[in-house]
């Protein structure tokens, strides 16, 4: 039995932002945070902020708030991201080069190991000094590397046998592009970004906006 | 003042996930379905997707289910799916590209109308029909065509002036690809997409679900 508090999936998605917030305080050299501060940045309540905090231990002080650097480095270490992750990009096109350009720019410890694609015009060339593989040798090359994480940027036919490949050889989660919903076995974490999901939130809301200003 | 209920923002997060699924049931052929079957299949209890679906109306009747054609089409409408919207994307690197291929591929009712860039080796191009213009030319261009939204795949540095000229030509929304936190005014709605969200997200549920296994 586990004594960890369960982490519900709201938490999950909030504590991102909570880091995201507190590394632009650390950028601007601000040393201490209040709740309300934190609630007027990122507009959840400042007692749903205390709460979500609380879940993972003792971080603020009443009357006080939070120091940003300790917060930040605590908040780093509940995600995992106090170690780097080796990962493998599947699908080379221009949806894969960008992931791959935006790891490796913004350096985030996540670390492209291989490139793998099934187009032979693509395979043998070099992208951020990693060279792009068959996908033929995928899941023995994760395998040997012992490869973290997958990244899959295929479209929606090839994802799941791209993902069987993965978890064969594997991988500890798959970070999902194709818009397709993957299974995968319950001890590899998945995470998809459902493009067409947040595209249509977004036209939600536009349709939102414009009936208040109709009603205005 | 408005009649209509408050939508919450977890809800508009949910809304186009019964899209997606309604849609596979639509492609199989399936047309009636329960809240239980969909609570299996979405994973959120049959009583939260009941409570979500009585927030727009009446859709489904007690001990029959819910009409899957008749509920796609009415959150297609809930989602303002049932019009088209004219898009421009700015930034025309792997991402703009990935997401202009996307758009295309998928024929989804958001037409790319223009695409923009500053850089002039790009600019003059053409991708799948439309051509590359100078990011100069933007605001005109978006307040000549009445283009309801403005995609951003700009880096972070040029995020915030590429929204504030989109904004100044009328948009009405923005898709923001940028890893910062964009300024709109309130009537334009402003959906991101921030990756690193994503990926620190998937980040904690690796070391969620490797804590699990040792403690077993």
């Amino acid at each position: 039995m586990s004594n960890k508090p369960k982490v519900s999936n709201a938490i999950i998605r909030r504590l991102p932002r909570y880091r995201r917030y507190l590394g632009h305080l650390q950028t601007r050299g601000v040393r201490k945070v209040s709740s309300n501060e934190l609630s007027e940045m990122i507009g959840y309540t400042a007692s749903q902020i205390r709460q979500d905090l609380n879940t993972f231990g003792e971080f603020g002080q009443q009357g006080y708030g939070y120091e940003v650097d300790k917060l930040y480095k605590e908040i780093n270490k509940i995600l995992g991201l106090d170690r780097e992750y080796k990962t493998v990009v599947v699908g080379v096109g221009n949806l894969g080069q960008a992931i791959t350009n935006y790891t490796y720019y913004y350096k985030i410890g996540f670390n492209i190991m291989g490139l793998f694609d099934i187009n032979p015009k693509i395979i043998g060339n070099w992208i951020n000094d990693v060279e792009v593989m068959d996908c033929a040798e995928l899941e023995e090359y994760v395998r040997r590397e012992n490869i973290d994480i997958g990244i899959i940027c295929v479209n929606r036919e090839n994802a799941q046998d791209v993902a069987d490949k993965l978890v064969a050889g594997g991988v500890r989660g798959i970070w999902n592009f194709a818009p397709i919903d993957l299974v995968v076995p319950s001890d590899v974490a998945l995470e998809s970004v459902h493009l067409s999901d947040s595209l249509h939130a977004l036209s939600f809301m536009i349709k939102s906006k414009s009936e208040q200003a109709a009603e205005k």
